[in-house]
Formats: structure tokens, sequence, C-alpha cells
């Protein structure tokens, strides 16, 4: 199963998004987990081969649960850690591997295109510092049919 | 890939525990994530299952990574997840399905026997209210040969 991990970095209201080139959608930059990681591990090996950064002390925000059905069936089934930081070290990439690298005024970060349910954690993750569970359910084209999550309304 | 969550809660200064029948090793009660379930839903439910007890505010305290390695080669993955909790409703059940229910005085926990990792995460949990990150690494034979933790002295 796929585990991924990510991270919201913000500093001076800014939060370092990443715009995809397929979709055109942000997310906060983050990869997939290698065998034996922990999950705090692939989190900073992530940021920094991604955007060359060194995370300062990330924190776990929210741990999801992603479903995508092909009709009735499961089709795929995976995991997201996001973590979350204020500071950092090192110099920004002028490129990333992942697509194009952006400070993103926070006031705006809600306002990228982006898939839905991501939204629901960056609302919590900008406003809250507890940790948010869910599960999000997507068809196979990513159109969100189902959330649960807890607290309810992050 | 196998999930689990546990819980340890603790109340009036002992430890819910379950000693497993096959070895004798004692656990904290939890399970196997279902299918779309996020980790929180687990925690709750298999808690439930196993001891009758609804679990008030059970909160993350650490996610751990297990490697199981025959000789060189990883033989199984998977990833746990234990939340910790300072009360609960409902009534013990007088016989767990998993095994033997004992309520344990807190000094006497890291005194059972257990798998040998299980007792980095408990002292952590038992005394800090931080998130421990690790990953384990296991023997066929449940041998611990290797220990990454963060933060590394919990």
């Amino acid at each position: 199963m796929q585990r991924v991990t990510n991270t919201v970095l913000r500093k001076n209201d800014e939060v370092l998004m990443l715009q995809k080139p397929r979709r055109g959608w942000y997310v906060v930059p983050g990869g997939k987990m290698e065998q034996g990681e922990h999950i705090k591990e692939t989190a900073a090996r992530e940021y920094k081969e991604e955007t060359g950064l060194t995370l300062k002390d990330p924190q776990l925000r929210s741990v999801f649960t992603f479903i995508m059905k092909d009709g009735e069936e499961v089709a795929h089934e995976w995991m997201m850690f996001t973590f979350y930081s204020e500071d950092y070290s090192g110099t920004l990439k002028s490129e990333s591997p992942e697509g194009e690298l952006e400070w993103v005024p926070v006031a705006e970060v809600l306002q990228k295109p982006m898939a839905e349910g991501d939204q629901h954690y960056l609302r919590h993750i900008l406003n809250h510092n507890s940790i948010l569970y869910g599960t999000f359910t997507y068809t196979l084209d990513f159109k969100l049919i189902d959330v649960t999550l807890d607290p309810m309304n992050p």
C-alpha cells in the first residue's frame, strides 16, 4: 500500500507550494515512503529532495486514508501523513523535479486549484495545531464522493 | 500492507493491558485497520471490541514502521499507530477474544514480558505527551535487531 508524506511549510505568512504540471493543481511538497522509513524521516527526505530545504521541527498535523473507487470496487487505498513546520534552513531550488515551486500568501492558499479534499486538510492545518484524522473517497477521475473527518468541522 | 492501531489507556495510575496466550507477552489492546477506516476510527473500534470500553479523547502518541527480516530480505513491513487516553466509558469485558485483560500499575508496565521494542514506545507514552516516530527491525523469531527513534531517547 502506498504511503505518502508531505509538509506545510509556513513562513512570513506564506506557504511553499508546488504546482504539478499535469492538471495545474497545487500541492505541498512531499512524496512516497521508502521501505523501512518512519514517516518523519520520509517527510524530511522528500521535502529536501523536492525543494532543497531542510525542515525545522516538523510536526504531524493530519493522518488520512484515501480510497479510490472504480464503481463499487475499491481500486486503490493509500495513506497520507501531513506535517507542519514554520522554519527551515538551506536554499530553495530554482527548479523542482516535480513541478513549479511558489511561495503562496496564506490567504490565497485555498483559492489555488487543487484536489477537492486537499482544501479540508490545508484549512485545518493553517488554523489549528491539533491532528486531523479522516478518510477521503474519490472516483478514478478524482471526484471527491465521500469525506469522513475527525474533528468533523476542521 | 498491514496497519495496526492500539491504545494506552491509563486511569488511576494503572494501564489496561492484554496478556496474549501464545507467548504470554503483554500488549495494549488494539488491532488491524479495515479498508477505508482512518486510524482514529480503528483505535476506537478495536478497543471497544477487545475490552468493551469506549475511549475518551484518544490522542496519537507514536507512529512506527516495523520491518521483519528473513536474513537480508525484508519479509514483512507494517505500521503501528498508538493512541493514549486517560478516560473511558462502558464496562470492562470479563473475557477478551484476544487474551486476558489486566489493569497493571504504571510502575510495573515495563517489567511485564513483551516484545523488546514495545518497551521503547510504552516508556515514551507513559512519560511524554509528544509523538514518538520510529522504525523497529525484527528477525522472523521476533529478535529486535535495529531501532531508529525520533526523538532519540524517548
